[in-house]
């Protein structure tokens, strides 16, 4: 049977261990080949940003004397757009990981990691997008591994649908404490940042984002509760921001362009 | 009556033709405040990038010699988060534009644009964004009064629901030429890029993004279809990307944590 070629990516930079657990797994897997195409530096929270003013510089990067992997310095975005570039054909399966931090509610409109994930099922690759809810160096192992029983289910069992990618979202715990897996949608939750004003010698402004992770809506089917509770969440994911709901009401405005 | 405070920004940067010809228009008009908080620089296709590991420098800008607004070298995203902090009070409505170039189809994710108008509405702002379908310097006055209308509908006769904004597109087309206003869907049309190589002169391969806007869907409801078409588009836009669609899907997949 051929491999199935598996394109890794991630936001936290290629040097970091998310990725390198989903490396180390996938490619004992006969089943598939590896390639990694990952931001050379860290490039959290950049949103689904890409580089278009400035050339984006890829590198060959080593480990242990061995080619690892492209190292951009772009976004992860800008790593998706290049694999036709850098690899010559399509991936199979794009794997973005796996993220130091959870990855839902309103923060994944900031995530780097779910952007990546986007750009894939943009470009018509299957995608999924993996983070683990801890700011702390986590273990990766068992992440790592539910990422492959995944990438297994989606091509010996399963079928992800085209334009809908998977945000999964692995709680903090040991493996034995995890409860199970919830298939949830995006929590109304949202990162309440605060910002520290400070003054340099010259009598500049500058301010430093930080905050905390609150949870504002009831806790039901969404990504945040899930994890919250000890499970992996799971949440399809697609890119089309229409309100469909809200259509009907503004097609009753009475919008004049000559007024 | 009191004053509407209208915050304008962009991601064009505080200097551009654009967010000053929203300024010239709203600031005559007696009902609104008018407050600038913008990227000190261009900031176009940040996506929804935050600024969270550096500090923001923010700047009093001035214009004539008058102070004009808030340069801050940051993301369209961290220059609504900081209203706050340099304004003290909530704007009853955030304008973001207005931008040299259609924000529409998969282009909306990538947009700074945009996501100013989504962290407003992610705020509690009632926002909209507005772009003009041109990539050479536009004639901004037609859309600074179609952006001034649209905020008298919001504040006099309708109501924008939370959560919700709306991204107006702009034919570049004469006023005159305009045929009328579409409330449209975002189209599944997709930026088709392609990349430049080059090498330098020590041999270091670095890429240019380059390429062109495609309509890949038929042409419905779309919002490239209607400015294409010489309609004003405006879509409803939200933020959450839960595919509700395939949530039952997912919940048959017999996912198992202790394979």
């Amino acid at each position: 049977m051929d491999k199935k070629l598996i394109l890794l990516t991630n936001d936290d930079g290629i040097e970091a261990n998310g990725i390198h657990a989903l490396y180390k797994t996938f490619v004992e897997d006969e089943s598939f080949e590896i390639k990694i195409i990952a931001p050379e530096f860290e490039r959290s929270a950049v949103g689904h940003a890409i580089t278009v003013f400035d050339p984006i510089w890829v590198k060959k990067e080593y480990r242990d004397g061995e080619f690892y992997g492209f190292g951009v310095n772009g976004t992860p975005a800008d790593c998706v757009k290049l694999y036709h570039e850098l690899l010559g054909v399509k991936p199979d399966l794009l794997v973005s990981g796996i993220n130091r931090g959870a990855n839902v509610g309103e923060n994944i409109i900031y995530s780097g990691t779910v952007s990546a994930a986007t750009e894939g099922i943009s470009n018509g690759i299957p995608s999924i997008a993996i983070s683990i809810d801890s700011y702390t160096e986590p273990d990766y192992d068992f992440s790592a591994r539910f990422a492959k029983y995944i990438a297994h289910m989606i091509f010996d069992d399963s079928y992800l649908p085209k334009k809908t990618l998977l945000n999964i979202n692995i709680p903090d715990l040991p493996e034995e404490k995890i409860k199970g897996v919830r298939i949830t949608t995006q929590s109304d939750a949202k990162f309440k940042e605060y910002f520290l004003k400070r003054s340099d010698p010259r009598g500049r402004d500058y301010y430093w984002m930080d905050g905390e992770f609150l949870e504002i809506s009831k806790c039901d089917d969404g990504d945040y509760c899930a994890i919250k509770n000890g499970y992996i969440s799971i949440t399809p994911i697609q890119y089309d921001m229409t309100d469909y709901s809200k259509i009907q009401y503004f097609k009753k405005w009475d919008i004049k362009i000559n007024d």
